[in-house]
């Protein structure tokens, strides 16, 4: 595996990702994708809709707001519970994740589990410590016509969050899709979209940030039935993440995770695992939530969530398994795997071995020489020609051709194309592997 | 022009658009996106994310973070200016607009012009006002080890915004992508995403509510050529909305804003109006923001925005002409131009003529006979062929013929398929239009 360093690195020199706000400073833990970011993000989330719900009959699109009436996380637990472990220096005021720093303890941690570990202040080296505080994680704002003179009171009736998730926004809806599409068990509810998370201490690139975009399955089954919708399931994240993203299944394992420590919605977790940079971190997780969501639903919104069977006239509360992943841990597991450093003939270079699918640009094209008007024009016909069949195609005149090569590498671009004076002469062009450096001619028709 | 309570209930009963958090009592000004909606809402942004940035070989992408560094509103001016005119009401504590609710005046107005016009509460009916205040209309919140009992010194220093544009989110990246793209004039950045205003009275369905998203270009030009690009960039404004989006010439106006209206900013300004169910409102923005913008930024970033013309060698900070569309805008200017009610054969009906590249199902297949093993099996082998050609194909075998193609025209498909005893024995199908009612008999291989 390579350097995290290396590979946020080439993200910024290539127009991949870039600091968020970085002219003022920066805000940290979001990060602004760039030209080829946004297209490769874009390509991620697009096979990710099409695979999982254009191409499957019983998988319905949906697209909740982000500010959410703020019942629903007394529902789900969040206001309780979605809290990370606190603590502060008293000598430099420094706050930081108390299981973060200290080893061995969980984030169910007490102060005096903590004081026990001994651990000194990463700032200031000290070891004085004060309590352990829960810190909730989401977001707040307030919504409508607050001001901040107003008192504490009528603030605190507006309250609102940012959605840590964007799996309640399913939940709301799933019986608005009942009411109108009238689907047979099992069917899913699908949902790409931000979520935000305030972390302590956000890190590690876009692996831990405080803004991230989600891609969430919730899929209704009988109860009875879980055990083979679940496993069905299983296979297709994994078929999606070997097949689709192009990850190598050495760097992927399933963890089944111990009743201890799962959520305690949870009977049953498997958590994909992916060898990041930075050591093996969650990918994504596929939970088995009973009918955990749906009765607490019910419970604090006083409607009925019961399904009732077309054939068999039974009437109960579909359990749920719900596969789940961010955004941007894909596009990091998807570019360090595609992240190679080998080398050509004694010249080291860097390649991005992104599949054809996922690439930003397909082709490269561009003219042997850029002052030479007769391979210019030419090179863009080729060009036009290219893009109008495959869309994403890019030009390139600048520098020498090996330069080019070696820029079109590190962004990924499956095939250069150049036009030089043979095919003035005989309508053929050069076109160039990026995996292999391997170059073949063929005719302009042939492409 | 229709009724908006139609749309809206149709929208409801289809599962295009629900109110947002509808079973906990709703969230006012959210709403969330329906199976239906979802695909109508991705086909407009793909189509203007084809046409304005993957079809253009000068235009970039660019999606940058929700919450930004709070400097990028002070020099934006939003943390100063972006303000309505609040007024209570002493009698029974409510709160209103101001210049919504009095005639004849503008944002800017006193508590002397408001008295004067002597406005009665719209809820309680009596006249006793407490003086104009000014509401920011930017939401609030805090990033990082915030705690609730902290005091209010450290909450300040970590106050951050929700981006009420997305705009300033492609400002903050145009070095970056000068620096790693090197662009020649003119060059567009774009991006889709959301964006957030704390309406004090969110109304008129999607037209005005608290979370929308956007689709902006900052097209960055040479200053002596802003009117030409102005004209391009006019011209293919109104060609994307006619010909790509289906809205009809006739209900799109194109307003002059005089400079008495313009944005302290703006040297030109027009505004794209719709006829919408409620009356003409402004649909999208095209706006020449001459240097404001970067010179603003380079004044509180310290970094030079300037840019350096490869030929010329001359060094200048480029102009900016700004095309801006509210999708939610966009996407009920669409539904109210196709929302037809009119009448086949001495029958009522309600259609949407959505055009073909955005309608959520291209076709719908059906049998004739539900309970004919024989049609159902040749309908479904139809489906998939279809389906694999084309996407988007549904299938729909509910109820009797008739009622199907009503449900099918309310949802804008602009095709159905039928398989009936005729089909099994020559391989011909019915495909009956939408718009016409028309039937017509093909044979399979030509669908």
């Amino acid at each position: 595996m390579n350097k995290l360093e290396d590979i946020v690195s080439l993200c910024k020199r290539r127009g991949f990702i870039f600091p968020g706000s970085d002219i003022y400073g920066g805000m940290a833990g979001t990060w602004d994708y760039g030209p080829l970011g946004v297209s490769l993000k874009r390509n991620i989330m697009n096979e990710w809709w099409n695979y999982f719900v254009e191409n499957r009959d019983e998988v319905y699109g949906i697209d909740a707001a982000i500010l959410m009436n703020p019942r629903t996380w007394e529902a789900s637990g969040h206001t309780a519970t979605f809290a990370d472990p606190l603590v502060e220096c008293k000598e430099c005021k420094s706050r930081f994740r108390a299981d973060k720093i200290a080893d061995g303890i969980s984030e169910a941690v007490t102060t005096e589990e903590f004081l026990a570990t001994h651990t000194k202040c990463p700032v200031c080296g000290k070891e004085n410590w004060g309590p352990i505080r829960k810190f909730n994680m989401m977001f707040t704002t307030h919504v409508g016509a607050v001001l901040p003179d107003d008192e504490a009171e009528i603030a605190n009736k507006n309250i609102a969050y940012l959605r840590p998730e964007t799996a309640q926004g399913i939940f709301v809806n799933y019986k608005n899709v009942l009411d109108t599409f009238y689907p047979n068990l099992p069917f899913g509810l699908a949902q790409q979209g931000k979520a935000f998370r305030n972390e302590i201490s956000p890190r590690d690139f876009i692996l831990r940030d405080r803004e991230c975009s989600q891609m969430e399955i919730e899929y209704f089954v009988k109860p009875d039935t879980w055990e083979e919708n679940f496993e069905e399931m299983r296979k297709l994240q994994r078929d999606f993440l070997e097949n689709h993203m192009g990850l190598n299944s050495d760097n992927l394992h399933e963890y089944e995770v111990p009743e201890k420590d799962r959520a305690h919605y949870s009977r049953r977790t498997v958590d994909f695992m992916f060898d990041y940079p930075n050591g093996e971190e969650e990918l994504m997780g596929l939970a088995y939530r009973t009918d955990f969501d749906l009765v607490n639903i019910q419970r604090e919104s006083g409607k009925s969530m019961e399904y009732r069977d077309k054939n068999t006239g039974e009437v109960f509360i579909p359990h749920i398994i719900e596969p789940s992943i961010g955004v941007e841990r894909l596009f990091l597991a998807v570019i360090s795997t595609a992240y190679i450093e080998d080398e050509i003939n004694g010249e080291k270079r860097t390649v991005l071995k992104l599949s054809e699918n996922l690439a930003p640009y397909k082709f490269c094209v561009s003219p042997l020489l850029k002052n030479k008007p007769e391979l210019v024009a030419k090179a863009k016909e080729v060009y036009q020609l290219l893009r109008a069949k495959y869309g994403n195609v890019t030009w390139d005149d600048s520098g020498n051709i090996g330069k080019r090569y070696r820029k079109q590498d590190e962004i990924g671009t499956p095939k250069c194309v150049v036009i030089d004076f043979d095919t003035l002469e005989n309508d053929t062009v050069t076109i160039r592997d990026r995996d292999t450096t391997d170059q073949i001619r063929v005719s302009i028709k042939e492409l």
